[in-house]
């Protein structure tokens, strides 16, 4: 039996997807088998939704801090998301999305964006210990990191996309030692970020 | 001035992110600068939610089919989706998806997926002449071919993405004739979806 499958029924067409990524990326040189079981979940999750091969060595994320957003998630912790497409590819958690509740002319006045401002907002309803979501915007991570002493988050999941400041924001987690799942190039996404935050809820329902 | 920002107010993020992605498509020899305007407004609005150059080449649009898709959508033609990620990427416009209406015994009994299920509950809702968004399941894509001569799509942006099938439902959607947005690999997604879409919708808001 697939997994992936152990505790959660997993389609056919998703079991014969994993068995797909996981040839190719033996092919490549990238065999996932000898991963710790968390990385391991996370970078096959995201190439499975990706279909993007490159995120095998483009993710960067350790053990022990994605242990650490397991366990915070299966004890309750809220989850924070940037921007509705994130939060609507977590279907079985509710989220945190603050965005619809930013006054643009308020941001504006504070220098943010809308979503740099909707990281605030959030902050004040989940208070600290929250696991972070961020598959959208740069400058919503940029924020989260200057908010990170009063966040204190269980786990940053910060993969925006784009050719302005991702690469730069994405660099920043890595640098601020938070507990993180991150990557190196300009890609990233709502359901990357997504597809991150799945395979740990998943891997929770797993025994231990 | 942007010409993103001639009709609608662009953030001077996403004007520097436009000149990132021109310039970097001109030095690998993608100028996009003598494409016809519906395509070059696609494929670069692909590339900006993408950060992924690959696309410039990856894409398959047709600019007659386009302009018809853009006539309907100035029309008020109704939007279908395939996902609710696909339906959160889309702010500017009511869209139907009728994923979370479909009952999964019944899905099965008829040899379906769920997402191919509501290809079916949609087409009964809207009826003919609606564009088509495929964002995510390869099987709603086919589901949509097989059910063409009813719905009658102005437009079908089929872009799935995956490793089962995304590549041969893209490809009989070029087979079939039908008015289309599609690319060749196996990436693809939501928020690509979206940004093709979206790329009309904005189209749609310069003058004649």
């Amino acid at each position: 039996m697939n997994r992936t499958a152990q505790n959660r029924l997993a389609h056919p067409i998703e079991q014969r997807s994993y068995a797909i990524l996981r040839a190719r990326l033996g092919t490549t040189g990238l065999d996932t088998m000898g991963l710790p079981p968390l990385a391991r979940a996370v970078i096959e999750r995201v190439v499975h939704a990706s279909a993007d091969i490159a995120y095998a060595t483009d993710l960067v994320c350790e053990e022990t801090a994605l242990r650490g957003g397991v366990d915070a998630l299966a004890g309750g912790a809220p989850i924070v998301v940037d921007v509705g497409m994130t939060a609507a590819g977590v279907t079985t958690r509710d989220v945190v999305c603050r965005l619809g509740d930013v006054e643009p002319a308020a941001a504006a006045r504070d220098g943010l964006t809308r979503s740099a401002a909707a990281v605030g907002l959030a902050l004040a309803e989940v208070g600290p210990g929250a696991v972070w979501v961020i598959g959208c915007a740069p400058t919503a991570l940029e924020r989260l990191l200057t908010l990170a002493g009063l966040a204190l988050p269980a786990l940053v999941i910060g993969l925006p996309v784009g050719f302005v400041g991702a690469v730069e924001a994405k660099e920043a987690l890595r640098a601020s030692g938070l507990p993180a799942i991150s990557n190196r190039s300009e890609k990233g996404g709502a359901a990357v970020a997504a597809a991150a935050l799945n395979a740990l809820l998943y891997e929770g329902l797993r025994p231990c």
